[in-house]
């Protein structure tokens, strides 16, 4: 299969993910019609939005090793997307996130369809329950997708040590994350160290090493480059997304306008902030950060500490920074020279979104 | 490896998850200490307590076919325990559950450590959002063992197809008793369905299965007659839960005396009785039944209704029938005749069982 550009692989991608989730949803469907929902649901969620970022990564990764894009290595990469589809559903549940992608997440939207049918029991623990269910479907489906996909067994085998260790390290930066929120910190060092487990590794680097491992043969130097791209575009990855969850359009983020303000997400933006402030900022910025109850008054009163208090500007500063060192690891040998053109591009496009 | 009953096979078992465990929790201790409660936990867990049925029904399912039992295919069998665990883990946040083996289930826990250190946010959400990346991190655990077995690399490629077949029936059977639940039905043509769903083909006929494609080779035959003794034992042992659920003892189950009845948990059992009581005997079981503040004697009068009903007689004739059924089936031909015997025994283990 050729492909020339960043969108014709999303389009493959795309023609995957559809192919596999018309087939299990026909097998949920056969189980029993109670799961149309579940298929519904699931439907939306995965094939309505979504960069594919991470089969994006995996299939250039796989590409720049001298891997082909074939429909069977093509269903292999884009599986990473059903790793992301568990971790987004199981996240919206333990920050209670009420909308993901411009409509309402999947425990809300299982909570309006117990109070639609007016079933027993609480709607919210009702909406809990399929959302957990359904994001480890959605784990398991990822696996059956990358199992299914045909490619040569030493390949698919070859796989699976960065696979597990990748979705280790996922839970792993999950909790440090849910910890660090849970304790406050304001320390800038632990913050910069969830934000390269969370999504440092998880986002970019090992999604490359998945796509090359999936390939034919690979070299260690070349899994080396792709961490040396991989590792500061993935904090600096986060580091926009950072920004976005404080200064984010709703219009193009499909979540409210300051999220993560109203959250009271502990994030390295945030740390640099209560670094610099005086004390009298500190204490406007307490009082209103972390309340739900926010309205568009304390959201810009408290975009106006953060950006005079300088966080904005260095954050700004480290993303340019780390996006440099990537674009740097690309000068190396060993890696095909479409793979660098697109991953030069990938390296714009994860950092200088505004969703 | 020699081994001769079904005691030995434990044993050895629980030796495997001790090593994979104490190794992955190392890493985990690595990435930071902020994660060790998270290793306690899944320690205690994983390995205070629990019968190792499916590893056990793998390891028969898999000698059985004329597997050896090595190191490397215990790894591989053993790791069923683990699936097992995030179902469980997951399966006690959605039944708001607050025990488990005995001791706190782990949302509860993490709910408690949430309150001793003094930590932002609500407890309760905190326990939860732990236990579901518990959950999650068992489950991938569970692979990763698999994976890492060193079984040879066909044996464990073949394996895969059952595997994930296993794992997607588990979470739908979940979501169709999360939904049963839900819609307060008195069907015992559902609540079977959802035991068959739920348990019936995860607990025995798949652990077998999956141990079989582990091995060298394997008939469909064999196949088909481990379905035929593993589908009726399977529901033979929900029911037995069920029975358990509400007239078991405190003492050997680990979980207060009448738990599903104060929970309110829509069996086989409970849709008999509903099926043939009168008006009087509904209208006095609908006020107790589901009263999550139920004494002793609310939890005395239900289990009257129940037998005066003739439901528990009819549930233990069934479990009769079908695990009479299960050893039909192992007079066909095909496996191994000491697979055969620890069969027939773990049948009884099964459906005699007090906890």
């Amino acid at each position: 299969m050729n492909f020339g550009s960043i969108s014709e692989l999303t389009t493959a991608i795309n023609s995957q993910l559809d192919t596999f989730f018309e087939r299990e949803s026909r097998y949920l469907a056969d189980v029993g019609s109670e799961l149309l929902p579940v298929c519904e649901a699931m439907g939306h969620f995965l094939l309505d939005s979504g960069k594919r970022l991470r089969p994006l990564f995996a299939a250039i990764g796989h590409s720049g090793v001298g891997g082909e894009i074939t429909p069977q290595s093509l269903q292999a990469l884009a599986s990473l997307e059903l790793v992301h589809v568990c971790a987004l559903i199981h996240d919206d549940v333990m920050d209670e996130s009420d909308t993901r992608r411009g409509a309402p997440s999947i425990h809300k939207k299982f909570e309006a369809i117990h109070e639609s049918e007016g079933l027993h029991g609480r709607a919210s623990q009702f909406g809990i329950s399929a959302a957990i269910l359904m994001g480890d479907l959605a784990l398991i489906w990822a696996a059956k997708m990358l199992h299914e996909s045909q490619l040569p067994a030493h390949q698919i085998l070859q796989s699976l040590p960065i696979y597990d260790e990748m979705r280790v390290e996922l839970m792993a930066g999950q909790y440090l994350d849910v910890y660090e929120q849970a304790v406050a910190s304001e320390s800038i060092e632990r913050s910069l160290k969830v934000a390269r487990f969370k999504s440092g590794k998880y986002s970019i680097e090992r999604p490359l090493h998945f796509g090359a491992t999936l390939a034919p043969k690979y070299s260690l130097d070349q899994l080396r480059m792709y961490s040396n791209y991989g590792l500061p575009l993935g904090e600096a990855f986060q580091l926009r997304d950072d920004v976005i969850g404080v200064f984010g359009d709703p219009a193009k983020t499909g979540k409210p306008a300051g999220d993560d303000l109203r959250e009271g997400k502990r994030t390295v933006i945030i740390a640099m902030t209560l670094e610099k402030i005086d004390e009298a900022s500190r204490k406007k910025f307490q009082s209103l950060f972390g309340n739900k109850e926010l309205d568009s008054d304390g959201i810009d009163s408290l975009r106006e500490i953060i950006k005079a208090s300088g966080a904005l500007d260095r954050v700004e500063l480290l993303i340019e920074e780390m996006t440099f060192s990537a674009h740097k690891a690309l000068k190396a040998d060993g890696i095909g020279s479409h793979a660098k053109n697109l991953l030069a591009e990938m390296a714009e496009a994860a950092t200088q979104r505004s969703a």
